[in-house]
């Protein structure tokens, strides 16, 4: 697998004016907030990454460039990346199939690949991939309330019969798969998507049932830029 | 009930600078934007307010000067009183009962009120209580990621005892009701909550299980100006 | 809103004949039943109303003439009003609420609308609202079983498509609010529903998911007299 | 087995004076009623027994002699019976194993064992055991009120640890068998009862979730008879 | 009923050959396989075969006979009918029960009977039903891996329409029964089953749900030969 | 990433005797079994590999070495990766997650691992995972009933503490991932595993909750083979 070539889309999915965005709050109007609330730590809320104390290996000259890549078009490493950084069997194996996943060609548009990614999220209540997806689904689309919708339940958006179709199988996979048979497969087709467009809906659909658990088990947290993003 | 008097205080939920917030993405930012997702409707997301035709009443005086308070201080009318307001009694009833519950003294602060509103929402996947509440979390707490985490999965949350406590019995009582007993009240007595807290906690909990299933069966809409509130 | 107007119409909703029921059993039928069972406490069943510890407030000359007219016409005060009168803003909001819900003039019959409290108090499992308003419903339809029925399982009685239609919904905006979506207010239009009929069909049911919360949180019991009334 | 010898105990656990209760309401009290409700048949609830079209076969000796006790005793024959009644070594065995758990010496009083039998029911929502062993419960006990806590949530009985932990157990195993384990066994133990109560609020348990089954499965109506029972 | 003539044909449900699989895996290849497990236990996994210490009782003349016939046909005593034999009385309900269900005359077959006791068993997770009557579909079936989907998930089989059918019933009727209504019954009447196999069906399926407690409540354990079956 | 070195590894998770199992039923054995049942298809149940109509594409050179090792060590090429040929970049991604996650260096033994795979599928009630991954138990284990154990309910097998934890925290992880906090993290460390293996807990959990997934939706089939190895 050629990973470097793949590693010049990933940045497509995050939002590339993260940075100027979190400059947005003034000093003026954060003071005429209430006070924070009675929360039990004082320190940022993604730090650390995980509640597994797992210390960092050397990056491999394939993640130290793909890292270099983010940090250059993002502005961060996702949480995610550092997180799987202890070690790189790891960490490359999961780059290579999440871009391939979300980035590569494919019937579905990325913005569809992210709204299931947050849909079956909101199945699994999984709040990292809520936050970091969700930040992408109002990039995408350039509509900031489709995210939410995406987050909080799918069923509020008015969306085309396609994309509803799409959903319902990626949240009715998510929460019973062992009901899934030919006539779900059959809705899918009725809705114009091809074998290909199956097999890739139900992919996304479970790489983010993999990705929810991961992140669930190890109390991931997300980069804290991504609550303001593409507000 | 003096309903007069506790008009004065309902604005105290919604964010006072709404309509200068709303002006804040530029055409130029919106320009790189990628093109609208695949919709099936192409009006504003709010409109009409509800799935049900119900033809607006005249307003009383007092709820004509709920109305003009409203629009006062939070520069619009929220759409659920609009979604009411087809009946005076109905509407002036939800008023009373809601201001009560959200805004009169009480052992929880306003921010703890929000905070039960949209961790029970989040049970329900209620689409515009978890839009209206989230934005009211945000803006009380000024910590935009408090309500972010209330909608996606309040555990994920760094919270105090006190508030994780008070978030449990509230989401237990949301998903199983009929599992509530002196065990569950005792775990709020001694996180320091007493007896009238533990009414009000349940009150708080209780009302958005009505009002999430109001909403849910009417498909009830969120001012759109919410979205983008206090982020 | 008028509430000395409302006051006179919630007699409706329970027995009349409750105190005159209540002396049916004479001593000579009690003697012959077994032991009492191996019950943990000795005390009425009712008493204390609440497991919180929330001292009567002094009734305002409202909720006096309610109380009033409540021993008047029912020969009791319903406990739920006991519980909520240790303040009486809450108290009176409860009160409007209820009374335009169960008693105000509707396109469901009163009948039809304690139905929906049952089924959904079912759900629920919550003990104070199938004792109290299963009661009202063996009263209002003078079928002692159709109470029995909404209390144990809606799908075991033999109803009308009309009213099978009404709790289908009511108990599925109970348990799964978040599926609600137009082909079920469509099934509802097809009963011969119009969209104010929908609406009270969701707003009783809505109620009910709150005061069924209210009861279970609280341990809130039913006056004993319930259990007699109507068989 | 004998079945004729347990036969003779059948009866202990129906109300001995079911014929007299079911004349108690006079045309008077009925007068005052409510117009019946808008239900779809205007038959009797109970017929037929079932919605299987499956005739009555001639009644075995033992099985003629055991419907005859029923209605010297009982006033009439449990509907339960009627519905086996179309094949008689079925019939047999159902009455062979339900005497034999109802009726026989046991650690387990008749009114626990009948208490476990509405509590599973309650979690099945199952309408014709519900009926027919709710009247059981309020009968045995002498305390109407238990009955309708069995029926509605047990949690709501004021019940002796040692009777908590056997509705705890017979629930769970009926909810989630797949969950119960040495601990619950233990807690039992714990709370009294020696490994043969413990096969006995299993077998309880599990019969019912057997008989709740066959009766959800054919639409069984319980006789009319028993609603009156014992209130 | 006359339960020596039943008792003739219990050995059609269970592997004729069972002793002599038992001995094709040679020391040979045994001595390949790797370390056993980190298990708890180093015990035999049916001994003892419940976690009640109760004694077996002397057994009846039917029963010795019955315990005789297994040993001669099948070459052991399932272990249900040893943890059943502490009492004769229950012992010999649970066997003519048993022997009625799975081996009378019925419209369902043999193989069909064992199909749905072992679909129930795999709603209800239970170890020895699975274990037990998984191996009586493989035997009967000719096809063992009929007995691992009936297991596994009985979706994935490729059923005829009837038997997908009748399993689609049972299933429900075993997860929710309350909903259980006349349009499921129709779907089985469409799919060609009379009434007395609406019967059997519903039968068989509520039997299992009742075994299926007794062994989870009590950790029945299956005799290890049956894994080794019919493979 | 070195797939050429990480495939000499991947056959010990699958059954080298495979081959010859598969002769040991004699045409003399199957001769005695009853009739096969009454199926819907004549075909072999694992062809086509799945739903989808997804021509395999040319194996790339890494993958045609590594489906000639597999043909070479296991007698097969599992189906999984036969569904997966149709698009080398999505085949080499599954591979390599695969084969890191299940045949690395781990604290947790590759037994352990399979046992995960196998108690998480059977939440998931996913038929390729159960057959393929509860055949790699019974082999790695040389204990049949383990691998029936883990499809069925891992709660029956008899477990040391350590494996006992490791199970509750995947299929906790599995069936409600949104309720995984540091009280479960600290049962691991509790019962010895370090944060390292933790990881590799959730990450083995995580991803055959993918796998479950794609099985699932596709009606990926299971070669045949796998029923009969290591009985």
């Amino acid at each position: 697998m050629k990973a470097g070539k793949r590693n010049k889309t990933i940045t497509a999915s995050v939002n590339r004016s993260g940075t100027a965005k979190s400059a947005k709050r003034t000093p003026a109007s954060a003071a005429v907030r209430a006070a924070p609330p009675d929360t039990a730590t004082a320190g940022p809320d993604d730090k650390p990454v995980t509640a597994l104390d797992l210390p960092q290996a050397p990056l491999s000259p394939a993640m130290a460039a793909y890292f270099a890549k983010c940090e250059e078009k993002l502005g961060f490493v996702p949480n995610v990346l550092t997180a799987y950084a202890f070690d790189m069997p790891k960490l490359e194996a999961f780059a290579a199939m999440y871009n391939d996943l979300m980035l590569a060609p494919s019937g579905l548009s990325k913005l569809e690949r992210e709204m299931i990614a947050v849909a079956v999220s909101s199945v699994n209540q999984c709040y990292y991939c809520l936050v970091a997806h969700g930040a992408a689904v109002r990039q995408l689309s350039g509509d900031p309330k489709l995210g939410e919708q995406m987050v909080m339940n799918y069923r509020a958006a008015r969306l085309s019969k396609r994309q509803r179709a799409m959903l319902d199988f990626a949240t009715r996979l998510t929460a019973e798969p062992w009901t899934v048979e030919e006539e779900h497969r059959e809705m899918l087709r009725k809705a114009g998507f091809s074998a290909r467009d199956i097999w890739d809906i139900a992919a996304v659909a479970a790489f983010f049932n993999m990705s929810n658990r991961i992140a669930s088990a190890t109390d991931m947290r997300p980069n804290e830029i991504y609550h303001s993003q593409a507000r």
